[in-house]
């Protein structure tokens, strides 16, 4: 786990800052963790939170459980964003553009490949699409171990070049089915409670959804991350695991987006509890279920704006919380700096 | 009221992004304000939500009701703190550099005026500090209405020079009593829920302040905002009022800080209700009576990071949604422009 021997005496520094006690609120409990995380890095107490170069990598993989008409859109649109995000068009491309941020697209396995270069595509696919885990498992298990390996060794490298704050997003139509499936799985918890809308289908198909997800999670029959995510899993779901244990083995802070990410999280911290410490939650999404991975993950996320898209837009919309609580630590007063008699 | 004959064009522009209709949740509704108040200003729908020169004015100014103990700091710390302002030490000046916001400093009456020329400081003193609220009246009508044209010309300049999104923030010891006051007075809610803890004081210090809110707003008898002002107000309270009717007639969005700035607010629609239109809830406060001012102004805050500070810190750590939601608006691409089959 996190050294806390630095704890004290970053705490001491929030403290003596003008304002009142705990006045930051969520702020100061970020400033906290980020020098924390740094101090340890350094092995000392630092005065400086540094960010450089937070980059947001957007997986994006194709589900068998799309034919069941479990979304509002088919398959194929998974690519038309894919082509989207290169473009420069989407949501996320926007965020990052206010907000400072680059952006890398991975394509884990989606139905139509891209065809030609592009400088911020990343080819590493699992297969076409997943099966449909309605029917049997989406994939063998040793796909899920090399779609770890392949996200673990992605996030290690675009850290290596010096991002220091890395922030994970998805595409893929049908992935709420299957978070919704490896929640219920991980969790042990109620079906009908780990579904939610998604992108906005109907009470109607919703009940389709839970049908389908609970023949999944029957046919499982096991806790145990790997043989969970290889009964439901996603390509993007499983390449993000990948990530987050890249990003806790070189202690770096990682901004967590919405339901089908904040899921990828809880499936790396049962892997690697670790891991659950270099994690900063970025909203509350409006996808139901979400609710109930934070809990699993006792987690208190920075933002509530209603968000349902994905893509990793609430965690870039997060990012300048994170460089507002780096500032205020590193270069807001002190009382005795100030003269101010409190 | 805000003319609506570019609503339709505006939402069916966000409708046609590629994403699922409502999916960015609040900042639709954020993009929509914005560009209706834009399109107004053009006389015709604009495609281009354009934020410039965005700044935070921090309205300073001293309360007799201080010396009854109702904070854990005393009057002379007002001064400190315009001082660490003026320094750019504190918490204000950090969020401003953080998200390239600029920042006037006005002091509006505080106890110990500050020496020297400073170019962010705006001298502009209706007194030396109010009377004692709990004992006779703040100060007098005239000079609630003095301090409201005070702070109209201000906030009118300042946006004659380009800014077109204004934040106000407060310091000011002994305000939250006095904005306490103001809400019981102008609402007729219950002093009890009317009444926070403001920087930290203990429980036995809130039923004094209590008590002390009471005979104020007891003697006040009324509910219309001028005399509300004059018995119960503060100097950088009033001059935040005339700055909420400035940005309504040079129709410009306001974002809104905190409990005091949120009570300035529902002092200026009480005068003028087209000023509602204007108004961007920053964030949902940690002191507890805000909620209900919120309430009264039927706002749904962006942020909800148990700030209790001040100084417009709320208001400037949201700026950042304001430019996502400006970003998303101007140049994402519709279904039709990226190819998305939906």
């Amino acid at each position: 786990m996190l050294n806390r021997e630095f704890s004290a005496a970053i705490q001491q520094r929030i403290d003596q800052k003008t304002k009142p006690l705990g006045a930051l609120g969520q702020l100061e409990a970020l400033a906290h963790q980020l020098a924390l995380i740094q101090s340890q890095n350094l092995n000392a107490f630092t005065n400086s939170i540094v960010i450089n170069k937070p980059t947001v990598v957007v997986f994006a993989g194709d589900h068998g459980i799309a034919d069941e008409g479990v979304s509002i859109a088919p398959s194929a649109v998974t690519q038309q964003m894919v082509l989207n995000f290169l473009a420069g068009g989407a949501a996320i491309n926007c965020f990052c553009r206010a907000n400072n941020v680059e952006l890398k697209v991975v394509d884990t396995g989606i139905l139509l490949p891209v065809e030609g270069q592009y400088q911020d595509l990343v080819v590493q696919r699992l297969g076409n699409r997943t099966h449909n885990f309605a029917e049997q498992a989406a994939m063998l298990e040793e796909t899920v171990v090399e779609g770890i390996k392949l996200g673990n060794k992605l996030v290690t490298e675009i850290i290596s070049q010096g991002c220091n704050v890395v922030m994970f997003g998805e595409m893929g139509i049908g992935n709420t089915s299957s978070a919704s499936a490896i929640l219920a799985a991980l969790t042990n918890q109620n079906i009908d409670d780990s579904v939610g809308l998604g992108t906005g289908i109907t009470q109607e198909q919703r009940l389709k959804k839970v049908e389908l997800v609970s023949k999944g999670v029957k046919r499982c029959q096991s806790q145990e991350p790997i043989k969970v995510l290889s009964e439901l899993g996603g390509y993007e779901i499983v390449q993000m695991v990948g990530g987050f244990l890249a990003a806790c083995e070189q202690k770096t802070p990682v901004l967590v987006d919405g339901f089908i990410v904040s899921v990828a999280a809880l499936a790396a911290v049962m892997i690697e509890p670790q891991c659950r410490e270099y994690m900063i939650f970025a909203h509350q999404s409006k996808e139901a279920p979400h609710q109930s991975v934070l809990k699993a993950l006792d987690a208190e996320p920075l933002l509530d704006l209603s968000l349902r898209l994905g893509e990793g837009t609430g965690a870039v919309l997060a990012m300048p919380l994170l460089r507002a609580a780096a500032e205020f630590y590193n270069n807001m007063a002190s009382f005795e700096d100030a003269g101010v008699t409190v």
